[in-house]
């Protein structure tokens, strides 16, 4: 595999800045790695003896666990860190303790963090290689890849594909970085909200935003429909779930009304009856678990990248 | 040793459902697997490439470790879900949970949950192996299976043995696996406790029910001492520890009075001085540590069995 | 390496207790496992199929996360057991945790405790390897040996050097363990901090103590500077931050009135701006993160040692 790569990087910090050959790269790669969670023993040597450390400053389960099962299957060595019960406590701020793992020899962090920007800021600080988990608002950049490789195995292409993005895109992380990579490679991509929750400006990312949900849906190939966190909705936009739900929740009546069938994504986990319904969840052309799938290929091939990317780093510092 | 494998099921879920010869089966792999634990180097391929979730809703750092160490005996990467510090919070049902585990291609979840069922609801829903680590008042196979282990260890045989168990029946998982265990290997079994924590009907469990402590010891060959959670104790049957002690705590003065040594277990941890005095547990008849070191040899054995009929279940699904 | 070894202990209790001789072994050990950290594959198999458990009743990430990466280079499986989120909550006793443990057929337990004594009262009890990593204000030998290892390797010698170490004397297990190795080793110790703040007779221990950091600073040819945890100063020593900076901070200002330049060490985490300045922390003489790595290096030496020191002692009991 190694004699055709061409990644430079040693950290993946965000979509908006990788090129659309990177992002074919980090999709080609996922997809060697994919057959590797099919086989009776599935575990390659590619990151032996190799240190990969889960700092995780807000609790996620999900992308955790898909991270340590990833970095497993590699055979690399895990160390979770979850900021709650640790000396994180103690007040270090986030680039000694960046600058404490290095010094431990440990090779890879995946980095999850609820201020925007934390992950660069990090890999600014440190030669090891920085992998943004999601940080705040800005970007999920592996949950991006992992919808781009699920969009391309069921269509075979992304040029040209129309997808819409449901829900709240003013506070979504994964929303920008699905909006970054898409465009990259050609999608054509609408984002629908009310109005309070999309961004001022949405536009200059070169996607539609419509407050019309019937409408945003008549020409998609695909709709991702976001997770409703209606606990930060401050702004009160919807007094209840139930509103939520009525006015932009993903049912069979509304994808029934369509001309064609549309797949249906959501990056989990699923509020049922609040964004989307069962029916629609459990449906055919539903394919979120096939996306928590992909997830593992695609942080593989992200692990994979930048233990490579960080060796021409060293070389050249 | 796969050879002589008769084993269908792909989960470990009650003992109320398993035959004769599936116990006997179990028995006998973990006999053969507790030689692992005494090498030089305590470690076996079995499981190498496979991944075990202890997905666990309820906090058992013995059981959870229990099960980490036998599974990383077999060579299995093992995932830890806490649900107390996980995205658990974020209320996704334990059926979805279920599925994004199957999802991310891993093949034993080793579930602990409060409400009773919740192992069964789990199983029916996912093609992973499911091993119930207890299910609220219901059962807790792998505990019964490692104190029937150790009886058969000490005795030779189970059939024809008197086990007495004394505790808080009514809540204990542990006393209704064990009372299913060892009645269908043909052991009579007496359970003894006040009669506001006794289930009511469990004689059509084939258990002879004694409020009498000495009446209910006088016949044994083996008494195992169920953990008294006052906490619990809601009806406040007894008002405080001391009280419970002197009516049925396992005392000297108790065990002294009958005419032969009987057998002293315990499925830990233990409350010294509530319900067995500090003498008693650590006595010579005493096998409570033995049970621990059982433990993993079992596990060891239900990880591996569920493992090989999982594929079973999967060429025929 | 095993024709040489000198090390008849299963545990690693407190530098108080070890000979000259056993301290320099140490260091050797650590010195050859040092470069291990710095291969392609960060491995040896010293330890394969031993478990090492981190049982751990204070939060220490940094401590942990040390021990785990050294036990995991060395090939170990490693157990975290964190009280906060176990059943430690239940009750039971730190020696029947250990016994538990040992039961569970687990190799080594690195042992964290908020009690002074707690690790020897755990060592007493099991036949496994007990390891030291911080009992009350007693001891915490690992630090004080990746202490020792930093300094032999920047001065060449240990044998009549002038170490400072400034900060709560009184309370620190740190400099306890420091103070008891360098000694041993020859070096000429002196600890600052107010009065209310050292022990009462500290000067048998062979120390000087000073009140005035000026004075501390003089000949030194190294400063070990504690961390400062004022949340602890229950007499109120120092009403602030500021006023502990003031009087007993290490700042360039300080430093620079010295004759010479002196080593700046700290056992982490820093508070910036409280015990040292940024600018001292992150200048040349400072080599914070290089005992960072050295403690992986101790740390693997240390649990190398145990492990073949537990050998001897089973063949002996």
């Amino acid at each position: 595999m190694n004699n055709k790569i061409n990644w430079a990087r040693k950290d993946l910090l965000a979509i908006s800045e990788l090129s659309k050959e990177e992002i074919e790269l980090i999709l080609e790669i996922a997809s060697s790695f994919k057959e590797v969670s099919t086989r009776e023993i599935k575990k390659v040597p590619a990151l032996r003896g190799k240190t990969v450390v889960n700092l995780f400053y807000e609790p996620s389960t999900r992308t955790r666990v898909s991270f340590e099962i990833a970095a497993k299957r590699l055979s690399a060595d895990v160390i979770n860190i979850i900021a709650d019960s640790s000396s994180v406590r103690k007040g270090e701020s986030l680039v000694d303790t960046g600058k404490n793992l290095e010094a431990l020899k440990i090779d890879i962090i995946v980095l999850r963090h609820n201020s925007s920007g934390a992950a660069h800021l990090l890999a600014r600080n440190v030669g090891v290689s920085v992998i943004n988990a999601g940080d705040g608002w800005h970007e999920h950049p592996t949950q991006a890849l992992l919808d781009i490789f699920t969009l391309k195995e069921k269509f075979g292409y992304i040029e040209g594909l129309n997808v819409t993005i449901v829900g709240d895109i003013l506070h979504s992380r994964v929303a920008r970085s699905n909006i970054w990579g898409l465009t990259k490679l050609g999608a054509k991509v609408c984002v629908c909200a009310p109005k309070e929750l999309l961004p001022l400006d949405i536009e200059k990312l070169n996607v539609r935003a419509i407050t019309d949900i019937e409408e945003a849906l008549k020409d998609a190939d695909c709709v991702n429909v976001l997770r409703m966190q209606l606990e930060r909705d401050e702004k009160k936009v919807f007094p209840s779930v139930l509103e939520y739900f009525k006015a932009y929740g993903i049912t069979s009546e509304r994808l029934n009304k369509l001309k064609k069938n549309i797949l249906i994504m959501h990056p989990g986990p699923l509020n049922r009856g609040v964004e989307i319904s069962s029916e629609v969840a459990d449906s055919q052309n539903a394919v979120i678990l096939e996306q928590v799938t992909n997830g593992i290929a695609v942080r593989m091939a992200v692990l994979f990248l930048v233990s490579q990317g960080r060796q021409l780093y060293a070389h050249s510092h």
